[in-house]
């Protein structure tokens, strides 16, 4: 496929995607020429109702799509196990290590909540899933593993695309004969769950391993139009990004970490277990230091148990930092790539788009006049 | 600058830098219209000068250089230590660890060399300058750490242009302070040491940061014509390559570490410190294993002692593995970044050179036809 290919089948002018958990940055880049992906698994079913209605209500008919996490391995899989009984597998020890861990830095221990996430739970995939295709969705994607049976049917029977992201050729050519339709190549510069091949490696590789088999969007690091341009160089048809609009007008990140992301190079990331279990890649903090896969670094539990202990206690933490709490501040991460070293500025997720495009027109010029005569 | 303009600076059709320990590969490259430049730091002088007159003799008057590690820091800097005091200076503690990790790969402990390297011991770097500079070379390089001041001198007294390598924006800001005509900003997925951040982001970040003081050459997992393409969409001048000519019918890799290349992926390399006392990307092994700074890992010694304690045996143990020991052959390992998993077949030099141009054309001709109407 090509670029232009891509932007036809998707009905769109440039082979943008945006991921985001902010429906504003959603709408944003699909009416500015771009598609954007909502992040939906933070959302209860009926939430989900209510942002994909907004969005539709602001798109005027252009295309979008929704990302579910559905892992394919987590604790408790199958077993319908209740929020509480699966808190009941969290070990005491590592609740003493997380109240400990607050205490050094300042945190009431009382003020701590100790349970209530719904990231990354696993079993609500599917409810999630019939409330995306209630809503004139043009993508699903599955950001964790391969997508399961009933996503791919369903994307089939719909006539809707399916996206899965990956950070290994091995994956890819899996995720191809699951039968998925777009492939996100993922290297480990990007934010959240990742592998350890780099962007500029993995999508060649991915593209010979599966051949043209379906499409390609280049994802890792990518902030600008210039690191998008090399990816179609490299032979991707489009780009997928996330970090990049954390530090949007729109977007709804803590004020505080956008300061962080702001102020960070490409050095301050680090990829850690400590948020979800699962390698991810975040801003580096006190928090991460704890869970580090060093001699003094606290081990970590599997999806979703890590996700179930260290998510609300970092919600407290972001609010506590957003109030100036010293410790909370020392504690604070969030999910970004390391492509936030070339983040410095908030501006409209609609200006980032323009910028996009311009940077990529100029880098497409810059490599076209470079050739040997 | 541009890569027209940087080629014409540099003497060459072509802004493709070959780094290799072998003068074959550097003259193949040379004549070919590139640019090789040959690592020398493994050279005692003579052996230099040796490799220098051959070079001279089969490139008639093409240009290429020579790289020489002089690390800002390393033990006994300074002291005029001999390489017997220096060795001393190795911990028993860790000769044993060594000994007994032969012994586990069944290696007899007499058969392991217990010194004898010249790798990295810092204080040959201005003998081996001053013979590099009696030939006609058009590029020195330094490939770790800030160049001492003799060589930058020594590089604007002879016109000769100095060249630094980097792995964060921090570093390339201070190199261009220090007088360095040429930066190699290189990738988290090169071969040998590098630093954490990716190829894709590094580039607009260094660029960004010295805002065109000097040329900058794109350096980490470039083994193809497309991702040397993706580097000049970043806004490089050019690529400068390593692991690539290891795999070429010139080159004197041990022939198991080829078949070992041969079949790796990108994910059969790490970022070690087992090798040189600093990180360094390397096919991964039972030698990295043992040093890795995970909980079980061995701690390592500072540049150069890890080399001392380590060069030898890994030698021996090449030796062993090409003879079919299947102990060595665990053990055995060498410098190559995340490109590898592009490294598919023994070639010869020139036509490496020549597909990476047939590709960079490809490239820039699939992003030309990409622009949006």
């Amino acid at each position: 496929m090509t670029t232009s290919a891509l932007c036809e089948r998707f009905g769109i002018d440039f082979p943008l995607f945006a991921f985001s958990h902010c429906r504003d940055v959603v709408a944003a880049v699909t009416n500015a020429g771009g598609f954007g992906v909502l992040g939906a698994t933070a959302f209860s079913p009926e939430q989900l109702d209510q942002e994909l209605t907004w969005i539709d209500d602001h798109v005027h008919g252009k295309p979008y799509g929704a990302d579910i996490i559905v892992p394919a391995k987590f604790e408790g899989k199958g077993a319908n196990l209740s929020r509480t009984q699966l808190a009941d597998r969290i070990p005491d020890e590592y609740r003493g290590f997380v109240d400990r861990l607050l205490s050094e830095h300042g945190i009431e221990l009382e003020s701590a909540p100790r349970l209530g996430s719904t990231f990354l739970t696993g079993d609500t995939g599917e409810e999630l899933l019939d409330v995306a295709m209630a809503h004139p969705i043009k993508l699903i994607a599955n950001a964790l593993g391969v997508p399961p049976d009933y996503m791919i049917e369903a994307g089939r029977e719909r006539g809707v695309p399916v996206a899965a992201l990956v950070g290994a050729k091995e994956h890819a050519v899996k995720q191809v004969a699951a039968g998925v339709d777009l492939i996100v190549a993922q290297g480990t510069e990007a934010g959240g769950h990742c592998g350890e091949v780099t962007t500029l490696v993995l999508i060649p590789e991915v593209i010979q391993a599966i051949d043209g088999a379906v499409p390609v969007l280049a994802a890792g690091g990518i902030v600008t139009g210039r690191q998008m341009a090399a990816s179609v160089a490299l032979g991707a048809d489009g780009a997928w990004t996330g970090s990049v609009w954390l530090t949007t007008e729109e977007a709804e990140t803590a004020p505080h970490t956008v300061q962080k992301m702001l102020a960070a190079t490409s050095r301050d990331t680090v990829r850690s277990a400590g948020r979800t279990g699962k390698p991810s890649r975040q801003l580096v903090s006190d928090w991460t230091d704890a869970w580090a896969p060093h001699a003094d670094g606290h081990p970590t539990l599997p999806l979703p148990l890590q996700s179930m202990l260290s998510e609300p206690v970092l919600r407290r933490i972001d609010a506590l930092a957003d109030q100036g709490h010293p410790g909370a501040k020392e504690l604070a991460t969030y999910f970004v790539g390391q492509g936030v070293g070339l983040m410095t500025k908030v501006k409209p997720a609609r200006h980032v788009v323009l910028e996009f495009i311009e940077d990529y027109l100029a880098a497409a010029q810059r490599l076209g006049s470079s050739l040997p005569e």
